[in-house]
């Protein structure tokens, strides 16, 4: 009988916005069920940086080699090094029925949306958009140029949204953690998602 | 500026299932943000019933005439009786930003379905096609007419499902509750309700 296949979660947001802090928050709990896609980088490791732990380290030649085999789900180039998620890891990890948790750039997630549509996106979202809530409810304490800006940048985090399944607010680490868990749990339960996996068993697959 | 609109909470599935005791625990706990939408009925109270707490207990004229003037989101009878949801309290809660709960029968979910499309339908699923699963996965210990019969149930189940986006199974009372909770968190994490609201607040409504 077939494994029901698990979901490759992506987390990404605006730079800044605190991924790294929510998702090393997520993985120190121990009953966290995902399984975290180790990135791989030309970068040089930093002291302390284990290869495998903290990363795959690869030279520059291997790298663009794997870019050419298409054995990577996303990658992108920073300040002349390359970072981008191992294909064949996602893959084998997903068939053997567990989570995947990404924790990428949002123009990496662009190109997961193109490659595995299904996966479950989530924008983790600076709380700038409800302080400006607050802000323009209140009594106007700010300058109308400064409201003007922040408008302005509220619209562009808007934009970004829109290739997004769902919107976490980073108010506080903890919370924005017990949202990413519920997501994951609520997506388990979707009917499409349990109604697949018995018919499958009344086939007898 | 508007505020935004409670979620539409739709509990049901087969009968005997279990919907009460997960209603009844949920509710149980302080923190259940959702309020509890009390049916209307034209059944006598039992000792101990207290109208406007279990139920809003009407004459069959009341009721009747409340069908007619469009005043109920669902309705059916049984055993001589009516059984409701009051719409007016729905739409007063729901408008004031809180989300309500309905526990009601397939027949009623089916009725929201068509009055109420936004709203969530959660399923409360037997364990059965669990165990259904695990005995057929495992050794042979049912004889061919117990296991076909119980495929049939299953079936059965599975067209029932169609109508709704959740899937929970009722293995343990509390885990259940633990998914619908879920559930109800990662919806209001959903893309276009959060972005919906955003762009709300930056049209100044």
């Amino acid at each position: 009988m077939q494994k029901e296949r698990g979901i490759l979660i992506v987390l990404s947001g605006p730079s800044g916005v605190g991924k790294g802090t929510v998702r090393k928050e997520l993985f120190s709990t121990p009953d966290t069920n995902y399984e975290y896609s180790i990135s791989m980088t030309t970068r040089q490791p930093r002291v302390g940086e284990v290869d495998g732990v903290d990363y795959f380290f690869q030279t520059h030649e291997n790298f663009e080699s794997l870019i050419q085999q298409g054995k990577l789900l996303e990658y992108a180039s920073y300040v002349g090094n390359y970072y981008g998620t191992p294909l064949d890891y996602v893959n084998e990890t997903l068939d053997s029925g567990r989570d995947v948790f990404l924790e990428i750039e949002v123009q990496g997630a662009a190109q997961v949306r193109e490659k595995a549509p299904n996966a479950l996106f989530i924008f983790l979202a600076p709380p700038s958009l409800s302080a400006l809530e607050e802000r323009l409810v209140g009594r106007g304490t700010e300058t109308d140029d400064v409201i003007a800006s922040r408008i302005q940048a509220a619209k562009q985090e808007l934009e970004m949204m829109n290739l997004y399944d769902y919107v976490v607010e980073n108010d506080e680490v903890t919370k924005a953690c017990d949202r990413i868990n519920a997501i994951v749990m609520a997506e388990h339960c979707r009917r499409e998602r349990v109604e697949k996996r018995y018919y499958r068993m009344l086939e007898g697959k």
